[in-house]
This record gives structure tokens, C-alpha cells and sequence, in this order.
């Protein structure tokens, strides 16, 4: 009996339609890594479990998919009664979880291959198990970019500069991107005196969006901070101004945190290289309550999100100043940064930024009126694809309503009808779908035609 | 304690020199795919378990990676002293094996909103827990187009010339393909009386280049077939002539197998076909013995070898005249083909067809003098990227020595120098790296002379 297929939950087929706007923002993005500098590497799907786990917290590690070893693989088991446990013996690989912890691990094994400061892009899938809901998916493409290596400021501006050519190229109107740093938010801990609580400060805050002044406020009690350093807090990070009135606030409000201070020269050092650059569309604003989730930032931090949209910030990153302490190599500070690519696509959808559907890169189908338009049908179809022209030939001589509506349906914009008048003549028929204009033409005007704008 | 990491056996990383080298090989069978009214889809790496097992004979289904259920997987365990019956309990998916099972599922549930005669490529990687050795790999890319819902032989003539197009443009100086149909393979079958064998029949001649003639009579005997029927069968497969004469001596061959007969027709059709284009460097033969290992053909059958290298075939691909009843889809025949893209790698590599590393594809670096050169340094910069040109400035203030050597290093082709004292008389200085000259030039003549050639 045949199987009814499905694909697992959370997971997708993408459709050409899909795949041809995907495409579109994967290619702006690899266009502006490279035009940067940035040189690819791919790592593979699956990585040794126990490269992964410990990585992303203990919420992190029950999402990870782990991989079943092949043959007996209950050769090797123990603990029959323990799915946590028994996991482990059973698994030696995984899916990787994100870009990030594969490429510190890429660094340790190549970094006697590689010139540093090492400034790579990687776009690829990754995969985790959580439950599927509207934008999470269980299989999504991250598109990072990092250096590691250096520590100059420079990389930060340079970031902004890509955010702001990527998103205008695929015509977002406006966004913001939010720039802060943790060293700031190291100087929030210090002056509400709680200088050891920067993770729960972090944490707290980074929920500012969802929950509000009041849910921060009841987490951080639950986190043993108090009203009046609460207050502080507060005090700091709802300062508003200009960027430049932001910075000079708190280098005031920081003149007995040696750290907060650091974080404000860096930012300044950011926007004094950025002076330099031009932007298209990005506001970039120094954001005093940005705090980012991610345990290893440890100097400027970025998040992007789009004017207009319901969705929330569509590209992130941040600086490190140990990536791959915990593979064994010290001394390895960087700073990068990931576009979402299907937080893009969907902002973009939103915006109604996408053309009609294309369901084809074709440009131009030729009719198939069989016998003995055969012959020059298929010359021109050779001398089409010669110059570059997508172009097919319908492949069999079906009613030509069959196959003008299998044009049509494609949303191929060009026919080309050779039928026996055209061939005795040499003139050809060229119908532009969208219009309904049609031409008569010489082949070899047609040719030009269709070559241009290609 | 720092872990010391590595990767799972038969996986790869791929650094920036192989990258830029692979995404050639992609780009241009992307390219030829698009040309030829290809559209592209994807998959997900994860597909039910239910709808891989059972696809790939007894040998494949031990080879499929399964993922294990997330969360406490046991609950459903019922076996726990057979990992094979387990298994099949505690993992729900699996990573894709190949890409046409995966299209076959796609074709029949998204049927409702593609367009038939539907014509698809798709380039993503597959899993495979073979046993890892040269040129084998448990992750490797395949790089497929099919088009289904269509008996036209127009689509294999076409086949041929992509093959041309995609291998002409890698620079492979010579390549052969080898085309037989499996209809002629069961006129083999039916001369030698044993038309209920031909699976068998193929399987054995499959081996011909491994295990040579003696071989495979040994291994058709196994199967039951004596050596009357197969001198007849050598007799058959090992004519040598032209494509014609091959042909011409088949049909009589075949005169008591409607079959056979049928095979030689549509050869003949697709090489009527295939006259109307013109081939660049590819040679096609009708190979007599090729027979191919996958059991779902049913017509035109190809494979493509390099010439010169070590390596087997490169390419492959055939036709099939029910892709999806598996799936509760009926009717659905197509054609279509498969480049190896590691293949291919490897006799490029073999060929000395690569030039010299690429690190990066930037363009030019510029030098980091410091101090009052930063502006004009970032400005330049800045005009560089506008035009198109990849370029990135060494991020902080080094010694020359090691900045040239980072340029070096990563074969960056330009050095731009722009010191005080060129900051003072605006004449900038430029180096090829490769030919060590070096020009003084105004900045915009500097940035034409990048500009051309990207």
C-alpha cells in the first residue's frame, strides 16, 4: 500500500517561488562578506557530540538533535532506564545548533592554516529541537560573518557599514540598528552596586521588550536585587538623547566604574570610525537597555531590527574576547555578527518588498509546433542559451493553450512562436506574457532583445 | 580541562582555498541548470524515517543516519536488546541518503501547486554511514536536475549538452558520455532467453570494468544464467563500431524483442535531437555494456568519465517511468541526472585544472600606516567598495612587514599604500603582488584600474 509522505514538524520544502527570493538574500549577503573581505568556510552538518553539549546552557543541550551511532549501537549501552543518560552512550555525533560554536572548533583544529587576524563567512543550515511556532523553524540557515584575531574597533564600524548595504540592497526602507556594549552594562553592575550580578542584570534586562519595567523589576528581585539599586538601573539605561548626549551621560554617571568607562571609549571609537562611512538607510542609535542574551559578548553588541514590521530584530552579534578557550586555544578575541535570513525574508514579505511570484528563471519558453519547425526551433534555442538566455523549448507539441497556460503559470515573460508560417518566412513571433504585446521579428533581433537586462 | 576537538570520521572542513574553488564547480552547474529552465527547491536534511527505509535496498537502509527523538525517548522503547527493532522506535527521522527520494516525497505532496512538465535542480548535501575512504565521505554534496511528468527524449539530448556545457566550462579538456537505454539492457535479456532476469543481468555487467569478463560470467552463473546465454550477451555488448553501426546492428540484433527494439528507437531519437546542438568537448558514446547499479531506470541510462584521471564517472542519471507510486502518485515519469561535484573536485584537482590558492577573494588590501593616514584611508576604502571592489584595510597598525606578509599570505593581488607622504602629494601607491611592480596613481585612476576585471 503507498505510503501517505510528510516531512517532520517544524521543517520545510521550499518551492521555487521561495527558493528564488531566498536566493535573492543569501547572494546580498555573500556579495557584501566577500566585498569586506570575508572569505567562505563550511563545517560539517554533524559535529562529535561532546563538542556541542556544555555549549548552550541546559536548555540549549536538550535541543540539540543527536545523531544515532550506526550498527549495534546497544553494544555500548548502560543505562537502559535513562533516555538522558542512555543518550550519551548511544550517540557519539549531533546536528550542530548554531555557526558559532562549530567555527571556534574549526579554528582550534585549523589555525595552523589560517591568517590571522581570519575574517571567514559561513552559510549554512542549522538545527534545533524547539517547538515549532510561527518564525521557528527546526531547520534555519544562519549567515555569520567573524574575525578572530584582532581586536580593533575598526571590524565593529565595518559591521554596521554591512548591515546598512545588505538591507538597503534588498530594499528595506528603514531600520535601526542598536549598538551598546557589555562593558556599559558591566558599569550599570558596578554603579548599582552589585558588580557580580552582571548575568542577572543581563538576563533581566534583556527582557525589557516583553515584560516591561515592572517584569524586570520582579525578576531582579528574584535575582536578589533590590528597589533602590533597581532604581539606579533605570535611572541609566531610560537616559535619552542623542547619541552623543547618551555617551557623555554616562560617562559621568560612570566615574567610579573603570569598566563602564572602558565600554563608552569603544563606543565612541566605533562611531568615530563610522564618521567615515556613508550609510544608505540604517539609524544606527547607541540602545542603553540593549543587553543580548548570549553568555560570551564581552564588548560592543549589535542588534538589528526593521522599521515597520511586527518582527522582531532580524540580524545580531557581538564581540568575544575568548572564543576557543574551551577547545584549549587562549588568546582569541573576535567579533561577528548573523543575519536571519528567515526573519529578513519574512520582514521583507511583510513590507510587500517581493515582486510577483516567479516560479522560473526562465526568460523565454519557445513553443513546440512539432514536424518540421523542429529543426530551427531547437537552432534558436542553442543560439538562446549560447548568449546566456535561459530559455526551454515545450517538449512535446501539446494544444497551444496547454502550453501558453504552462508559460503563464510559470510566469515565463517571453514566448517565442516559430510555427511553419515564421520558418518559411524567417520571421519569428515574440510574445511578451505580461503585456500581451506581441512582435514580429528577425531571429537574430530577437536575440538581442532578449539578451539585454540579463 | 580544554577539550582537544576533531570531527567525525569521513566528515570534512572546507577551508577558504577549497571553498572558492568548490563554489565554482556549484556556480556553474547552478548557472547550466538555470539556462536550461531549471528552478531551484530545497529540502530539509530531516525526513520521517517512514519515508527513506525500504528505498535503498537492504545495504542502504543500514546506512541511513537516523536522529534520535528528542526528550525522553525510551517511553516508546519496547525492544531494548535489538538496536535494529530499537531503532526504529526511538528515532522518528533520519538525514536525507540521496536527493531523489526526498523530490519523489516533494513532487507528491506539493503536486497541487507545481507545474508539469516540472523541471527542478537541487544542490544539497547527502549522508551516507559508508565506510569513509578516498574520494568517500558520510557528507557530500549532490547536485541533481530532473524533470518530471514528461516521456519527451528532447530532455535527454538536453542532459547531454549540460553535461558539455557544465564539464566545457570547468576546463576538463576531454570527457566521454556514455549513454545506453534500459530497454536495450532487457533486449540483452530477452536474446538470452532470460527476459525475467534482467535485474540480474544488469548487476552482473555493472561490475564489467571492475571484475572484467570472467567476472561477471562467473557472477551471471551464481544468478543461474549458463554460458550459452552469456556468450550470446557478450556477443551483444562487446560490438565495437560507430554509434550508427552499433545501432544498426542491435536492430537486427533485436529483431525477435519488440524491447530492444524500442531501446534502439528512442537512441535514435535522442541522437536526432541531439544533432541540432552543437557539443563543445564532449564525446558520446553508446556504450553497450553500461547498465548502471539503481534498479528504478526504465529508459535512457548515463554516465559521464573524465578523461586521463583516476576517477570513475563524474556524472550520472537515467530515466524512470514511475518516480512516485511509492508515494500514492501514479503516472509520473521524468529523466534526470546528477553531477558529483567531490568528483569532479578531485579530477580537476587530478588535471591540474586549479590555480594557484585563493585565501579570499579580496581584491586589494590597504596598508595601515596609522595616525592622520586613517581618514583618507577609510575613505578610500569606503570608494572602493562602492565601485564593487572587495577590499578590507589591515586592521590595526603593525609593522609593514607583517601586513605585506598577511597580504601575501592570503593571496590578496593589490597593496595599497597610502602613507603620510602620499596623503600629503594625493598620488597613492599600488602593488601587484604577484609581479612585485609598484605604481604611484592618483586615487581614481587607481580605482578604475581595480574596478576593471571584476
Amino acid at each position: 500500500m503507498a505510503q501517505k509522505p510528510s516531512i517532520p514538524q517544524g521543517t520545510r520544502d521550499f518551492l521555487p517561488e521561495v527558493m528564488i527570493r531566498r536566493e535573492r538574500i543569501f547572494d546580498t549577503i555573500r556579495q557584501v562578506f566577500r566585498k569586506y573581505g570575508y572569505a567562505p568556510i563550511e563545517t560539517p552538518a554533524m559535529e562529535k557530540l561532546s563538542v556541542l553539549t556544555g555549549k548552550y546552557g541546559e536548555e540549549g543541550d536538550k535541543l540539540i538533535f543527536k545523531i544515532l551511532n550506526n550498527g549495534d549501537f546497544l553494544r555500548k549501552a548502560k543505562d537502559l532506564d535513562d533516555s538522558q543518560k542512555l543518550s550519551f552512550q548511544i550517540c557519539d555525533r549531533a546536528l550542530r545548533y548554531d555557526l558559532t560554536v562549530p567555527f571556534a572548533r574549526f579554528v582550534v583544529m585549523n589555525r595552523n592554516e589560517l591568517n590571522f587576524p581570519f575574517k571567514r563567512y559561513q552559510i549554512q543550515p542549522v538545527w534545533r529541537g524547539d517547538r515549532p511556532g510561527k518564525g521557528r523553524y527546526r531547520e534555519f540557515y544562519q549567515c555569520d560573518a567573524d574575525v578572530v584575531g584582532s581586536d580593533s574597533l575598526l571590524f565593529e564600524a565595518e559591521y554596521i557599514c554591512m548591515f546598512d548595504e545588505v538591507l538597503s540592497n534588498l530594499g528595506l526602507p528603514g531600520f535601526s540598528v542598536l549598538l551598546n556594549n557589555r562593558k556599559i552594562l558591566g558599569g550599570y553592575a558596578e554603579i548599582a552596586g552589585q558588580p557580580d550580578k552582571l548575568t542577572d542584570i543581563c538576563t533581566a534586562i534583556d527582557k525589557l521588550d516583553k515584560i516591561g519595567e515592572e517584569g524586570v523589576r520582579k525578576d531582579l528581585a528574584k535575582r536578589g536585587i533590590g528597589d533602590p539599586e533597581a532604581d539606579r538601573l533605570f535611572e541609566l539605561i531610560r537616559f535619552e538623547g542623542t547619541n552623543e548626549e547618551k555617551l557623555d551621560f554616562l560617562e559621568k554617571a560612570f566615574e567610579n566604574s573603570l569598566e563602564g568607562l572602558e565600554g563608552v571609549r569603544e563606543i565612541r571609537e566605533v562611531f568615530r570610525y563610522l564618521n567615515q562611512f556613508e550609510l544608505n538607510r540604517a539609524t544606527v542609535t547607541l540602545d542603553l537597555p540593549l543587553a543580548r542574551g548570549l553568555d560570551y559578548y564581552t564588548g560592543t553588541i549589535f542588534e538589528v531590527k526593521a522599521h515597520d514590521v511586527s518582527i522582531g530584530s532580524i540580524c545580531g552579534g557581538g564581540r568575544y574576547s575568548d572564543l576557543t578557550g574551551v577547545f584549549g586555544l587562549k588568546d582569541m578575541p573576535g567579533v561577528g555578527i548573523s543575519f536571519g535570513a528567515d526573519r529578513i525574508y519574512d520582514a521583507m514579505a511583510e513590507l510587500g518588498l517581493f515582486e510577483e511570484a516567479q516560479h522560473t528563471t526562465t526568460k523565454v519558453m519557445l513553443a513546440n509546433f512539432g514536424g518540421d519547425t523542429i529543426t530551427p526551433s531547437l537552432q534558436a534555442l542553442a543560439a538562446l542559451r549560447k548568449a546566456g538566455v535561459a530559455a526551454e523549448l515545450y517538449p512535446d507539441t501539446s494544444k497551444m493553450r496547454k502550453q501558453f497556460s504552462y508559460a503563464n503559470n510559470k510566469g515565463i515573460p517571453y514566448l517565442l512562436l516559430i510555427g511553419a508560417q515564421e520558418v518559411e518566412s524567417g520571421v519569428y513571433q515574440l510574445k511578451n506574457m505580461q503585456t500581451g504585446e506581441q512582435v514580429a521579428l528577425p531571429f537574430d533581433e530577437i536575440l538581442s532583445k532578449l539578451k539585454l537586462g540579463n
